[in-house]
Formats: C-alpha cells, structure tokens, sequence
C-alpha cells in the first residue's frame, strides 16, 4: 500500500502545478485553455510511456489504448481534465491518473486482459467554459446536437468549434458500439464515506437535476433619488428567490444552490433593470424536483408581483434520474466489499449510462468538499482507489 | 421659448449620438475613454466658436471662459460629461450644453457681464470608471489626496493617472479662490416637478449618503452533493441582507439600494466561497442614515450567524448632508419664481459647496428615472432651464 500511494504522489505531484491559482490554491483548468492543454498533452506522454497508442474521436474526447482500439468489447475507464472556476484538484483528474496507474498495477501483477482496456480523457464535463455539462460524452452519444454544440461559446465569445480547431464530429455509433463497459473513478463529492468508515464506494444512482435560469425585469433607475415606493427592483425579487429556494429544497431534503447571478448594470449607485440567477436543483425522486422548481417558481413570481417586475424562468438543462446497471453495480460492491451510495453530482458516466453498462467508483473525501480549493483525499485512499479499479478491470476485462 | 428649443435642440442632436449604446439606448461615457474624450473635444470646439479661452486644471476638469481667468470674483456654472454604464443622456451633458446656451443668450440681449463667467466640464462625476464619484472637483478642492486618487484603478487595471496622462496636480486654491459663486444645472433624478407642475427647481440640500461593502464568506463547495444542513452559503446571507435593507429603508423614509453584487466563483454548480454586496444608504438627516445603516448590519450579521458564513462591512465612502448656501438659493427661488428641493444624489455642486457659495437647478424629467436610458426631459423644459440659468447667470454677474 505504502508504496502505491507513493507511485500515486509522484504521479500527482505531475500535474499538481498545472492551473492552480495561487491566490485561492483552486485550479482554473478550463476545458482547452492551456492548463487542460498541458494535462491532455501529459495524457498522450503518459500513454506513450505505456505503449498505449492515443485516438481522438473528433469531439475532443482522447483514448489511450491497451490492446486493439479495432477489436471491440472493450472495457473503458476514465474521467475529465477540466475544472469550475477555483475547483479542487481531484475533480476529474483523479479518475485519469488512477486509471494509468490500475493499468500499471494488473501489468505488474502479469494479468493480460482478454478485452482491451482504455483510458478516456473527456473533454468540458463541467460545462465551466461553454456552458453545457459532459458536452465531450454528450457529442459522442449524439445527446447534443453537433450545431448547437458548435456555437456554444465562452465568456469571451470563442465558439466550441473555434476552440477545439475544427467542427465536432458528432455521434460515432461505431466507437460507442466497441465500448463493452465504462467505469469512472472520481472523488467522493460529499461525506459519505467519512460516515461509513470505507475509502472507496460502487455508484447506485444519479440525481434528477436540472439548471433553471430565472431573469427578472425591472426598472433602472437612480439609486440615490427614486422613493422606495416608485420602485421596480429586480434585485429584491431576486434575493427573495434565493431564500425561498433554499427553504423549499430543505422542506423536501432535495438540494437547491442560486450560486451564480449576472446584474444590469451592476452599479453601486442604481437601482438593476435586471436581475439574472441561476437556480441549480436536485433530488431523489424526479417529481420531488418538479414539485421543487414549481414551488420555487410561483413563489418567485407572486413576489414579482409585489415588487412591479416580470419574471421569465428558462430550463437551461435538465437530466433524469440516471440508475446506474444495477446487476454491474452489485457485482462491483461484492467484489470491494464496499457501500453502495447515490449521488447528486452529474458525471460522463451519467451520459454513458444510457448507452452501455456503466459504473463509477467513489473515494473518501475527508472534507466531503468539491468543487472549491478544500477539495481532498488522503495519498493512501487514492491507492485504495487505484487497488480497486485495478480489481475492476481485472474483473471485467481479464477474466 | 420655441426659438431657444430649437436651438437646444441642435446642439443637443450633436452630442446625442456620442457614446450611445445601441441595444440599451443608454449611454458607456466613462471618464477619458473615447466617448468622453470626443465630448471634450467637443467643449473645446464650443468654446473656441464663442471665443472663449479653454483652460485645464491639471485634475482633467476643463473651464471655458468669458473674461479673463485671472481677474477672479467668476461666476462658474457647468456640469460634467461621463455616464454611469447605459446611463441616460441628460445627467450632466445637460448641464454643459445648457451653460453654453446661456452665455448665447446673455449675449444675445447685449448684457455685458461685471464679473467673468466661466463653463466648467468636471471629470469623473459618477465615479463609474474609478469608484471614486466627484474625482475631479475633490481633486481641485483637495478632498482627495493625490496620491489615492492617482492610483485609482478601472475594471481593466488602468490608473486615473494613466487615463489622464499625468498626475493629477491636486487641490488649487488659487484658481477655487478666483471663483466667487457655483451654478449647476442638472435633470431632475426623481419626480418632485412633476408633481409640482413647474419645469424648473432650485436645491436645498444634498441627503447625506455613503456606500457599504459588505463581504459574505462562506465555503465554497459543490452544488449537487452538499447537504442543505452541511452549508455555509454566503448567498443566503446577502439575499436576506439585500431584503432587510428594504424593509429599514421603507421604515425610515429614507433610501438603501443594493445595485451590485460580486461572486466567487460565480458558476451554476457551485455554492459560493464569497458574496460582496455594495448598499447604496440615503437620509435626509445623519441620524436616520446611521440608524438604517447599523439596523442592515446589525441584521446581516445576525443572519450571517444562522447560515454559518462571515460578514465584514467596510464603510466606501460616506458623505455628509450638504446644505446649499440659504441666501443664494432663496434669491435664486425668488427671481425665477420655482420651488426648493432637497436630492438625494451627489453631484460637483455638492463637493464646492464646502468651499464657495453654490446653487443648483433642477429641470424636470417626465419620467423621473435617472441612470437609465429612460431618463427624460422636453426640449421646451430644457430652453426653460437654459432661459432660468441665464438670469441667474445675469444677476450674479452682470448687476
């Protein structure tokens, strides 16, 4: 053990630099801005170091292949590169880094697998730069459509297109059909496990969840001269959204964040002619988050009523419940030995669900925080981690 | 009347398109940008056509002058050019294009003035660009070091000395010593002439007002996974704050605005490590704007307790009530026949008053709305204050 956690560090310590901003310690590592660049060109050195040939599937996903990319029923682990804004180290990267590594630890042990085994880098599973989650396995699936995907564009206004160099292939049934399995390794967003005294989880499930923009119109106006009575603030619908959100998703033990909001004109000195937040709603059940974002809605806008603005409430995004196989599940937690847990984190493996049997792989994050500098994992869980993804593929792919 | 509004008309149409956003209808004229810059370009040329000298001030206010700007005992009457972001037309420029026609119309009757009178373009009024509201006139009156204000940054990291291409030369008593009275025009930021049915005012008073940051921290964290009771949400706190504001405000007759918001990290899946929110505060009495000021704080912080976040209030910047000169205003009142009224906002007029006898005239806005495209007045309301200025211009220095 001692010795994989530290084989695990000083693959880390690789890329541990890349992206971090020294100001918060969280990492800037959006999806082909040159920090995710550098780890995509350290993926292509690191399968090189491992005889692994590299393909590109034209949607800026990359696979490291151990056996013929051709042969088909192939077993395929991995994650993502790219992070939020100040997020933590091990969102998406751990599943990378493991997955060489497990591919290291069955090649020690002189296992040869009966199926090939691959090691995926998927592109902008965060959705932090262009705005839509898991846009890599989404093309690949052919769950976006290649046009739109295209012209999504980032704050700068560069276009999807623009920064992958060219346009995006698009669904490729073909390679999606030689996917035998994917199983994701990925940091445990939550404090799980900490509860349950194990490193590492098997995946039941993913929260329905969905992105609902609420834009609230008023009027602009001074604020130093307008009696409060003469006013149509946005503002103050706004505030009242975000508490009664909060309050709604605590009433259903669902989870409702507004962590973004754009302002008009964004003044210390007037009153915003409009408000925009970003509602971000999960639960269990895919009506108890109907039930939340209608609640959310009406009270949003019976308060737009008292305050002489207009609401309008756009769904940006919205994924059903994704159950993970339960047969691969079960089959995986009696091999670890380990809990089984859902979550309410969108993941690759959530859009690949729907395509072909996929599991994921949780392990312990003692601060149960993600998406933020705070983010971790002990060296030693991480190796529990690699340990049983390495069981896995042997599982799957060696037997 | 018909004659002078067209004429305010024509000079108005020259400068109307300057700076003009074309999606808002609002104006960006940030201090000693582009759009600024050709405003003052515009003053010079209106100067030089009534053959009036230009001088600087080496603080990025210009003067235009009638008489020599040496004999002192001058009559300064102007305004100044830059918007707040899609601000309106009239909140300042008003004031310069009306000051030009009024030495038009003095002219125009053969009066030949006693004293000088001179046209001044202060800069950075709205503190939009610097933070710093009134720069140029707390520069020339040494309310503002030179050093703090030389090194006043904008949103791209650019210095105020930079954008003026020198440092700032700071407070000049001998030129504010040559200067015996202070007239400015302005819109009306609210709808007192309205109600009054009379198209020009003269002011009382400026409320006293300050701006508030009050930073929110929290912990960051992810969205999805993290339990409604495990948060630490600094958007709550504000939200609750932005709604307490209100409500104190409402309770005391006097104003709070919360205009702008900054967040960190700003995305849709993360809650937030960090929420500052900016509360504009105004009173017409010290007391009524301490008390409401301490009754947000005293709430946010006691909120900040229940969602386990951190408050810090740091007080921007505070300014006292202003009382314009009584006698002045009360003469003034009298010859144009037009009612006295306090504002709420700050202005130049404000910053001189400490130091020399000051007036300001208020011509009305339909709509009342200010710091907005809907901002508004008649061109016959208009050649009314220009024909209001005009005398008063005439019976300070011409009898």
């Amino acid at each position: 053990m001692t010795d994989l956690a530290g084989r695990f560090r000083a693959l880390w310590d690789e890329i541990a630099p890349v992206g971090r901003d020294a100001g918060s310690g969280g990492y800037l590592r959006y999806a082909l801005t040159e920090p995710e660049l550098r780890l995509r060109e350290w993926f292509r050195e690191q399968a090189e170091h491992r005889g692994m040939p590299v393909t590109a599937d034209g949607n800026g996903n990359l696979f490291a292949w151990w056996g013929d990319p051709q042969a088909g029923d192939v077993v395929l682990t991995g994650s993502h590169f790219d992070s939020v804004p100040h997020g933590g180290a091990y969102d998406g990267p751990l599943g990378i880094v493991s997955a060489f590594l497990a591919v290291d630890e069955l090649r020690g042990t002189g296992v040869v697998p009966g199926r090939p085994i691959a090691v995926a880098a998927f592109v902008e599973e965060e959705g932090a730069r262009f705005g839509v989650p898991c846009l890599g396995s989404r093309l690949l699936t052919g769950e976006i459509a290649v046009e739109r995907a295209a012209g999504l564009r980032d704050a700068a206004g560069v276009s999807f297109a623009e920064a992958l160099g060219e346009r995006p292939a698009g669904a490729d049934p073909a390679l999606l059909g030689r996917f035998a399995a994917f199983v994701e390794l990925h940091v445990e967003q939550g404090r799980a496990l900490v509860e349950a005294d194990a490193p590492v989880a098997v995946a039941s499930a993913i929260w329905p969840h969905g992105r609902w923009r609420f834009d609230f119109h008023g009027e602009g106006n001074h604020a130093g001269t307008t009696r409060m009575a003469d006013r149509r603030d946005p503002m103050l619908t706004y505030a009242f959204t975000v508490l009664a959100a909060n309050k709604e998703a605590r009433l259903r033990d669902a989870h409702a964040t507004v962590g973004r909001v754009s302002v008009e004109p964004n003044a210390t000195n007037a009153i915003p002619s409009r408000v925009t937040g970003w509602l971000d709603a999960r639960a269990a059940e895919p009506e108890t988050l109907r039930g939340l974002v209608g609640a959310v809605h009406a009270k949003a806008a019976e308060r737009a009523k008292r305050d002489g603005t207009e609401l309008t409430c756009t769904e940006e995004s919205a994924t059903p419940l994704v159950a993970f196989d339960g047969g691969l599940a079960d089959r995986l937690a009696e091999l670890l030995d380990a809990p089984v847990l859902p979550t309410g984190a969108g993941h690759d493996a959530g859009v690949l669900a729907a395509h072909l049997p996929t599991a994921m792989l949780f392990v312990r994050n003692p601060t149960g925080v993600s998406h933020s500098p705070a983010e971790s994992a002990t060296d030693a869980d991480c190796a529990a981690g690699v340990t049983a993804l390495a069981r896995v593929l042997e599982e799957l792919a060696c037997r």
